[in-house]
């Protein structure tokens, strides 16, 4: 029984290797940053009112400031992390793991006083159950209309939460059944705030049925995969070899990490222009040759507003060659739009729709004054090396929080320091 | 749109016609009655446990006592008063329309401080959206799996409580939007307290997605109908015909109310039992004619424990005869199944099943001493006089409360009283 074995993963002792630890770290650091970097988005506000309203215990930090129950916590936390959109993704499932499973797994280990290293285990347990019972669920799931990151989120935060809280077997299967009648999110919300609740309704739905279950409900176990379950309910294709290899491989292990705060079809032609350096007052031309279909969703030749840079390859690239950090929000403004500079290597950009490129890859082509041509090619599914990853995302962190705060973070991840000092970095 | 008319129907005035708000308080009547009455069921304890970790609040009040957030106490309280399966059912999308909705609209009205008239009014709306919006949904979104009570029903809320909230138009059509990706519920959890949750979880789903549009919360208005929403995704039929004549035509006054403490396949034939009187010591043989459904969910032939005579037409019928109000909850006991008297007239009741018969319907013939039989038919389906529901609601909510808890609640409720004042004689 499917439940049966994800009851059985979530409670087992952890094996993951070394390498998908460091991973599982990255996504943790990465987290935190794009969550702290999202506090001052209307949704906060519209959540922190909320939470503030209830008030209740002080169990756990919101991000923010202030400390609710711990489900509420994971509501409001799961919402904020996910506003900038700039959290990681896996696309086995498609779905963002860190903004439904982290935000359960940190308040409820904070509430239950959990380790450094028990949070960081239940963590990746949770986010590697999330992407598994996704790829179950299958395609059909995400193509219908319903959010991953939300659905398959709720059961990857309800295994964190059952572990820290110690479930027992029995427990941690109610829990499970518990998530299939609660869990929910659709993708018609993306485009609004209600994209960014699907991931605090994940991480609040996980921590609600453990709580639940810990306390003693009663439900049917087998309701994710069973009669009038999640899953034929929810248009789920049941795809048992999702499951194999379960506890020794880790499909968390190849999660992508964003590192430019824009549209993610810009983000290969960028990742190819980190590999050459045209100087710019050199370059005559600018060719980009991307997948057809994003030519309707990120090619605006000359946007006026911050937010429509974020959406233009003609932008993007003349931003990057002429040091502006793409990593960084504040970089994408309306004055870097007046910019002259800005403006005339804009005019230069072409871009084109080519069939032979998959929606990963992008081909760059930058002519220069004496007649030469530097050509760079990147395809975001290929592995990134962990050190790589490592750099980029410290990157990204140190735009995203400063030098100084991102130093302090990066030193609790990999100190496996207690939840409780990441908790009141949150602030 | 659809929840364009929706959100004008949550905030319109009410022209209801005073049948309607008649059927209305006597289903608000029954639901404290059914749910004060579920406040010793383990799945209470386990509410208020989970309730008094959170705390918060002290907004709105909880069945068994205490208060805490709007938003918990319509889960505490959804959940609680389903918890005897003994709360009303609308059979036009087979759903419970009270416990999803009233515990939603209690709180916010206690919360808000409104008026009983405005919650009285509130609480008609907010079912009737729920049926209306269940009947959209259509058959096919039950029978693969959803339990109206919970998805239907989460939206009822969302109306009932935005409604008391005094959103705005704009600000009733993002609610609907947040409770589009917010609703859940599943039938799988059939027997278990997973059943009852569901009602708490529709109430509290309901509350927070008003809660957040009040709040400021942007959402996909049109997320219920839309693409990828909430009816496309959930097999909804869209049938547009569910709101012909919405707020002129109540689908609500064709309410049923349980009168009796067992499985609804036994009512029919109880109700028939009614319209005769046999001396017990006179009848020499009961014969019923029920939908052949129903011989394999309650046809116990001797059950020697109070729940097993909930399924037992053998069992319930001799207690009606030999004065036993199959109303109480604690009728239904063991040492009743040993009662040689009982014993006496269940070997002489035999059970056949009618294919012309509806689920709603049982044909009883009781055979005399004196060689007379007496016959009596019953439809379930067939309206019940106001008058006639109200003494029945009446007999009810005596036997389960006791007469003068039951005089205190009628008079608050058919004097329209302050919310507050309904709230208190929870506990």
């Amino acid at each position: 029984m499917m439940s049966q074995k994800l009851a059985e993963f979530a409670l087992s002792e952890c094996h993951a290797p070394q390498t998908v630890r460091a991973v599982a770290r990255l996504s943790l650091i990465d987290w935190m940053a794009v969550g702290i970097a999202g506090r001052g988005e209307p949704v906060a506000a519209v959540m922190h009112a909320f939470a503030h309203e209830e008030g209740g215990g002080e169990q756990a930090a919101l991000i923010g400031g202030g400390r609710v129950p711990m489900r509420m916590a994971a509501l409001v936390n799961g919402t904020i992390s996910h506003a900038l959109d700039y959290d990681d993704t896996h696309f086995a499932h498609i779905g963002h793991p860190s903004v439904g499973v982290i935000p359960a797994a940190l308040a409820v280990a904070e509430g239950m006083g959990a380790s450094g290293a028990e949070f960081q285990e239940a963590a990746l347990i949770g986010m590697e159950a999330a992407i598994r019972f996704g790829v179950w669920l299958g395609r059909d799931h995400y193509q219908v209309g319903f959010h991953q990151t939300g659905t398959a989120g709720a059961v990857g935060a309800c295994v964190a939460a059952g572990r820290l809280m110690q479930l027992s077997h029995d427990q941690m299967q109610t829990a499970l059944g518990l998530v299939a009648t609660r869990a929910s999110g659709l993708k018609s919300q993306f485009g609004t705030m209600g994209k960014p609740f699907n991931a605090g309704l994940a991480a609040s739905n996980g921590v609600e049925s453990a709580s639940l279950a810990r306390l003693g409900m009663e439900a049917r176990i087998d309701a994710l995969e069973g009669s009038q379950g999640f899953g034929p309910t929810h248009h789920g294709a049941a795809d048992q070899s999702a499951f194999d290899g379960l506890g020794d491989h880790w499909l968390f292990e190849n999660v992508s990490h964003k590192f430019h705060a824009c549209c993610h079809g810009l983000h290969a032609v960028l990742e190819a222009a980190a590999e050459i350096a045209p100087a710019p007052d050199e370059i005559t031309a600018i060719r980009v040759g991307t997948h057809p279909r994003w030519l309707t969703v990120c090619n605006q030749p000359a946007p006026e507003t911050g937010l429509g840079a974020k959406f233009s390859y003609a932008t993007v690239l003349p931003m990057h060659f002429l040091g502006h950090d793409t990593a960084r929000l504040d970089s994408f403004s309306d004055a870097l739009c007046a910019d002259p500079k800005v403006q005339a290597l804009r005019d230069r950009v072409e871009v084109s729709g080519d069939d032979r490129l998959s929606e990963m890859q992008a081909q760059l082509e930058v002519d220069l004054r004496d007649g030469t041509t530097l050509t760079a090619f990147h395809d975001l599914d290929a592995p990134l090396p962990l050190e790589e990853r490592s750099q980029k995302i410290a990157a990204k962190a140190a735009a995203l929080l400063g030098k100084e705060r991102f130093g302090l973070i990066k030193a609790v991840v990999e100190g496996q320091g207690a939840p409780v000092g990441l908790a009141a970095m949150l602030q």
